[in-house]
């Protein structure tokens, strides 16, 4: 069940429909977003017997929900959402392209690839400071200190900055420095704890499909963010683990209508991983955009040869700068703009 | 090892290069494409001396081939092929839509989906008449009168038909019919008995990759058909099995950019096959296009709820239209034409 | 529906039964069981008003089938079905070894191989005349005189022999052969025209489960097999495709109580193709017996090293040996024998 | 490379070991067995000259590790390593059965439980305080008291206890209360913070493979718990994510004969999860053991039908005892003992 309260009630009124719930036996978990504020009930819904919140003055409407997704479902909002950036918009008719580096290195590589990404013509910029790695034996990113390099590279071009959160115990560095949409990756989305810490956070997600998560346990992923009181989610398929070895993974374009058709929220797709390969990129990257995705994340390196970690998959600067021209044609005939 | 013969070698100096590999213990397999003639060797290339068939008069060139596949392979021919069928190109800057019902049902209902076929612009058609379906207690295709029903309402329109073969008992009534292009479908990718025999015609065919092929085995499938003479092959993608079960198949749209650079034959989509659903169609189809694809397979029907087979994957005459119109846009945004 | 005819009835009540079906628009689908008639009823079944069969003479009982496979189920026949193949059971308390090459090579290897299967302990012999390889390029088989070459080693050792059918051109030299079990491989096991045909002879089969074949569709095609008429259906799980490189399949255990509680055909287990290595099949040997299956297919060869194909994956007459004394230990353990 | 330190070297002959390993811009990475002291070094190789580190004193071996893991690989150990849990082992002859519920809910029904899996003859408990679920609004667990309830119970049967950790915040109270084994499910296989900490604690760990996870993946995560310093890390296959929709996971058995190949350390077996069922946790069970697994993860429950998760898997006190009964034979019939 979700209780959705009208526009104008007081916290006490509020207040008054969460004792209710509790005194029936069961659980209210509030979720307050930009619009509208949302109690979902937890627990056997059984015992709420009919009428029994609909009459509380705070109560617009009582509706069930028949999908185990709910905040995050077009069955609970109809229209598409769009999540705004520093005032750059994911899921509307413009196509966002963030580009950066797979990690942070120094001040200098971090400036360099800034530069390249704004010139590019790209309105946000990656790159991790913290690296999930298969060996414990490899670089495993330059820690605290990358988020600044970072954030001094992204601000001298104006660049908004995603990077990736692994670890709870770092979510104070991530406030204070500023990051301005959190990334939670493939290995992490069922990580619940650390979905549910960024769900009581005031920032965008980037929440990434687990590399076998079905798109159901991708929304239910979701629905831990959006249940804890952020509705600012964008999804971001990175391809999906099959039998097949000629490639990293398999990019799964046919999740984009599908997602786009079951969840209000932007979904954006990363090339890079899903291939793996440098050349495959710009194939990728314009099948994702004419299957309807709402922007993409791009791996990009002043000198892809020398990168750190995942050489083989960046785009040099000039390349880069290629592929945006390639892909505002596709955006065009499709009907949209990047 | 590969023996290139010279464009204009006599019959009897190829019949003396193929006995020269018989004595060595070997077996020769001749392959007589449009172009030149080519001589696999199958056995142990050990018992092959240096320098035992270049001095012979016929003999271009001998090359070993390091993948697995070799006539198909980009390493043994580096352009592009162009299959004609009946004068329409597959593999160059031209994209073709073969479009038609799944299955053949009556010659009413073919007459009107070729006219639907003809008026929005598509070139070639499709139809079954003979169904590989998982039960067999479900409708198994009209039968040799559907080829005949098939057959009069392409010629009316003057569009080359595509049918599927899965019995190489069929194949005289199919020479017979004059079928412009025979389907191997993904559930006989291997099948090599009805590879070799269709290696043996004088008739292009497009070959469906198995549901959980990889590509390397895709390859060798056609290496198959190849090796037993005959060069027109086309590739079909139409989705992959996975895990994920919110859709019939995973659309492989890797492969498309992958097949191109280890094959110099052609690759088209089957997007209806791969989401199972109309409404995915075009979203899927503008990826296909757009990752590179020469082409599509497209199920449309004169009234899709009413179709025998697969009814939620057909697209109506009107939605087929709508979607060339679409994808024309896409290709020329990839500097393609539809 | 499935029309269950009395034991009694006679031929020209049996027909009468058919007219009806037809007259109805229906198809009627006769398949002659060793025990009993069932006609399957083929075509929109809501034609068939309440009534319309029951009262006919030769009519026990008319039923529906929940299940998408109607003969083969558990549903349909309650109790275990044992497959007699020249006396031997299976299906029963008694587990079957069927063990031999991978691939017949010369008449002194296959009477090596049959020597070391009879010594072993084990009652059947398998081996390939016909080989379905991957590449056109290696072996395929020494062909119709490998058949001679494997009845005349078998015979001296009294061993019933089970070899792989991949075309329908090749039923009639099977028939003359007298090939006790013939077995339909992973890549033809939706070859619904070879299944169609195998239904319409009277000799067992081994059902190989395709390579991403699901539960259902392999049920599904043993039902194209017992539409037909021969119900002497052998399953055999040999391992399915995954996202997991270390080895060749994943042998999939779950499958054989889940296919005996599906089914109430015999079930076996080939842990050779599962695990692509000698020195797994013991241990994967050893976990299908202990899961509950009736009978394994087991490669073995004279001399593995020189194995033709598959040497990796073949024991030497002592390690089969060997084997079949754990594998008695295990069987009686679960209160079976071997 | 891994430098092996000799036994009997002095803390300072040891930090001049990490010096010099620090001076050639290499970081070092100790790891304190019980047995011995090894030291992983992580950068570039190549900086170490021949020679550089094996004239130290307190060097016994510098050795290069060719697989991608190294202190959890039989190339650096080559005998079987018993994990002692309190005295009961783990890896030798004797299997082990761990089972209790899914989820801790009261003290009553913990007692309960308790009760029933020393009777039945198990000599661990198993139980989860705090749950990962895919949906939020499902169970998420009792939480912290829950492992006051466990503790209790357990020791009043003098039953070791075997619970899952999903978040570092909460190491400090598994600490407190003793918990016997840490587990790591399968959702957090490659959640590296994690594994991190826990590899910083004296306390063994079982490592569920992720849902996706290859063997080499797998082995991984472990290498990042064995190079932080614990090396009492338990395996546990829990069943692979495949096409498969009959069944919940695929019990992959073919994963414990590689993983005893490969690594010189225990492997366990989940049955329950894997299947997803209770009626086939026996046949899963018999074959895991035959396969040669280590022990069994069994879930069980006062009264099934209540569970408040996962109803459907776990077995009753009197199931367990049955199964005890029959598993004993088959670890007799392969020379183990239970």
């Amino acid at each position: 069940m979700i209780v959705i309260i009208k526009p104008h009630a007081t916290p006490e009124q509020l207040e008054h429909v969460l004792d209710r719930i509790r005194q029936l036996g069961l659980q209210p978990m509030v979720s307050t977003g930009s619009e509208r504020t949302v109690v979902g009930v937890l627990g056997d819904e059984r015992l709420l017997a009919e009428g029994a919140l609909e009459s509380l003055p705070a109560v617009e409407q009582v509706m069930p929900i028949l999908k185990p997704y709910k905040l995050v479902s077009r069955e609970f909002k109809a229209t598409d959402t769009v999540v705004q950036v520093r005032g750059i918009p994911f899921g509307g008719r413009q196509i966002q392209v963030i580009a950066g580096p797979c990690s942070v290195e120094t001040p200098e590589q971090m400036r360099a690839a800034a530069a390249g990404v704004k010139e590019a013509g790209c309105r946000l910029m990656r790159g991790g400071a913290f690296k999930p790695r298969t060996s414990p034996y490899t670089f495993q990113g330059v820690g605290d200190e990358g988020l600044d390099y970072f954030r001094d590279a992204a601000d001298a071009y104006d660049l908004p900055i995603v990077t990736e959160l692994m670890d709870v115990r770092k979510i104070d560095l991530f406030l204070e420095k500023g990051v301005d949409i959190i990334q939670i990756g493939t290995r992490n989305m069922q990580n619940f704890d650390l979905l549910k810490e960024v769900g009581r956070l005031d920032v965008p997600v980037i929440l990434k499909r687990g590399m076998s998560a079905t798109i159901k346990e991708w929304l239910m992923a979701a629905e831990y963010i959006a249940a804890h009181g952020n509705h600012r989610i964008i999804f971001a398929e990175r391809g999906i683990r099959t039998f097949e070895t000629a490639y990293r993974n398999v990019l799964d374009v046919t999740a984009i209508p599908v997602m786009k058709r079951e969840t209000h929220l932007p979904i954006i797709v990363d090339p890079s991983h899903a291939g793996g390969k440098a050349w495959l990129v710009p194939h990728l990257a314009r099948a994702a955009i004419a299957a309807g995705a709402d922007g993409l994340l791009v791996e990009t390196h002043p000198c892809p040869e020398e990168a750190w970690c995942d050489a083989d998959q960046a785009l040099s600067p000039a390349q880069l700068g290629t592929l945006m021209g390639d892909l505002r044609k596709v955006a065009e005939a499709i009907g949209r703009e990047l």
